[in-house]
């Protein structure tokens, strides 16, 4: 259940209520692809790095070691040792970025493996069964997620296509909670809007999919090439004809930058692979903007990364031994790295819920969105 | 200072006094080559696991990224943050083992970096002053480390050589702690013996250096291939000839198996690499014995890896999670094996020093010897 406390302009103070505990909205959810933070995080640094939400793949973890193994092993909150809210995605993107091979039909989609090439069918209701056995928080709708530029044509089928699955998929969901061996039968299902980068085609959309009252509205298919201008205006045209009282959630960004003028458009929901990607190529995030710690000026630097923040790399670790660790190539230069970034984005939105409690949040905006950006 | 409290059998218990705390021993160290556990653990990891002593390699820490960056940002200590012991090695090592076109001279050793192929000197000043540098609270001397087998001549010329190198290596230390900017004054000296697989040659050595009074005594150049049967033989060789209430060192040792029979026979301190190598190829030693957690046994394995084991990882994460992020690739999986076995090592010293408090250290032997060695 999802509570507005709040609004500052259009940005949306807001507590989202799961079985697994609130959601301090906005929100960004940390990335755990196959139930483990790349970098060698575990569920424990997630808490030690203020993450409200982990979110995993589904496409993956029905990979390996199988939905059916997590669901014998009490499911992802007990198979990694984390009790706050899971987000799985439906396994579409993945199914569309990383899969080989791929037939697209009402029914769903064929496709091989990327890591075995096993054939694979995936329609709505293989999605919503593999989550459940995975038994998340919050389960995604299975949708085609297609390429930006999109021919219109192509785009206004796919997204009707995709609002039948939703159909599907909220049946599918319905049932499988229903059922005696479902390890969480309070599993929350979120829609996700599509149509390219057509404002017609993104309103028609969402208005639809409003309609069939799921638990949150996600915009997809965004962030996959096109300029930010383009993304900030289909969030406009699609914004107000999402429930006000539902969450909405921008999948895949981004860049301080992009949640900055995403939360001022009214979004409530984020995750992205950037920050824990960039720290393991020592592109850090700070106050004061983006530093690369490989650069030889840090080489003798006794200083933290960034004196302002409270994670555990820079209470403890100058720039000068984690930039000797990325040298050195050792796996802590990567576990330190994404410890700060992830913090780093946690802190962000923790500093944006509260620059919105106290009606400040142009002023956040207006302060941070060049400097957090800039490479120093 | 080296106390030694109490004896059982030949096994020794002691307190080693340092400036940065009281060493117990029988001690396994823990291996940070470049001032970092391999598998991403940081000082911190380190405490938890009970560690007493971090060791660092000179060699490696010389070439990346340089003693004289390390003594710039406060010495070994400041940079890793760490408060407890530290030994440096004295590079001889891996000189021998790792570096390019060797030329061993009277004066030290000429040869190629590893890394990028640099031509670099080091002799016992040299070693003794990169040591100084870095600032670790016990310094080894520099030795040549000659492969086994090896011809008794060959042996016999480079032990005696190893004696006139630890008389320069001890004059230098002396000149480097009284220096105004020296990070630690206290820093202390062990002697190396060696002499290959000769007995005599290693008794004659062990004579020679006991009388220059060095802070502790190390046996070095075994476990290079020779059988344990040998090792332990040169072991209760030159123990009659170590002085008595200085530590006694087996470097690169070992095997839990090992680890017993040499304490068996009077040694103190250890280290290896073998736990956390062996960690990361998901070898895990547990009380029970060797467990391969990539074993297909383990796939829906809920309990965890060893429920006598009180480390991180057995008290969260089941053998299935365990092996699921091997399969995976996932950093993580290095994380959690490495800490479970470097806990393992640290925990078998405790209990074996437990044992010799309690004058049961052979029933510990006989109960222990077998069963930690046996893959389950």
């Amino acid at each position: 259940m999802f509570k507005l406390i709040k609004k500052d302009g259009n940005a949306r103070r807001g507590e989202f209520h799961t079985v697994h505990g609130v959601i301090q909205t906005p929100v960004f959810m940390n990335v755990g692809t196959a139930a483990a933070i790349k970098g060698g995080l575990d569920a424990f640094d997630l808490k030690e790095i203020g993450c409200q939400v982990e979110l995993s793949n589904t496409y993956h973890l029905h990979l390996r070691p199988g939905d059916e193994v997590v669901k014998a092993l009490g499911g992802l909150h007990k198979f990694m040792n984390w009790d706050r809210p899971i987000l799985t995605d439906s396994g579409g993107f993945q199914v569309f970025s990383l899969a080989k091979l791929r037939k697209i039909k009402e029914e769903g989609v064929y496709f091989s493996s990327h890591i075995d090439g096993r054939r694979i069918f995936m329609g709505p209701e293989e999605s919503m069964q593999i989550q459940s056995n995975l038994a998340s928080t919050i389960a995604m709708a299975f949708d085609e997620c297609v390429e930006n530029p999109c021919e219109k044509d192509y785009a206004k089928a796919s997204s009707e296509m995709t609002v039948r699955w939703l159909k599907r998929c909220k049946a599918e969901m319905q049932r499988l909670n229903a059922l005696e061996d479902t390890i969480n039968p309070h599993q929350m299902l979120f829609a996700i809007n599509q149509g390219s980068t057509y404002p017609d085609l993104r309103i028609e959309n969402m208005k639809q999919i409003a309609e069939l009252d799921l638990d949150g509205y996600a915009i997809g298919g965004l962030a996959v090439g096109e300029p930010s201008e383009v993304m900030y205006s289909i969030i406009e045209a699609v914004e107000p004809y999402a429930p006000v009282n539902k969450p909405r959630y921008l999948m895949g960004v981004g860049t301080p930058e992009n949640i900055i003028e995403a939360v001022y458009r009214g979004v409530d929901f984020f995750d992205c692979v950037m920050p824990s990607r960039n720290a393991r190529h020592g592109t850090l995030f700070t106050s004061n903007g983006i530093v690369n710690i490989n650069n030889a000026k840090y080489e003798r630097d006794d200083t933290p990364l960034d004196p302002k923040c409270s994670c555990h790399t820079c209470r403890n670790f100058s720039k000068g031994y984690l930039r000797h660790l990325f040298k050195a190539n050792e796996i802590l230069a990567l576990r330190l790295a994404v410890i700060h970034n992830l913090y780093f984005y946690n802190k962000l939105l923790a500093d944006i819920r509260n620059a919105i409690d106290n009606n400040k949040f142009d002023e956040f905006r207006r302060e941070n969105i060049e400097k957090l950006s800039q490479r120093i």
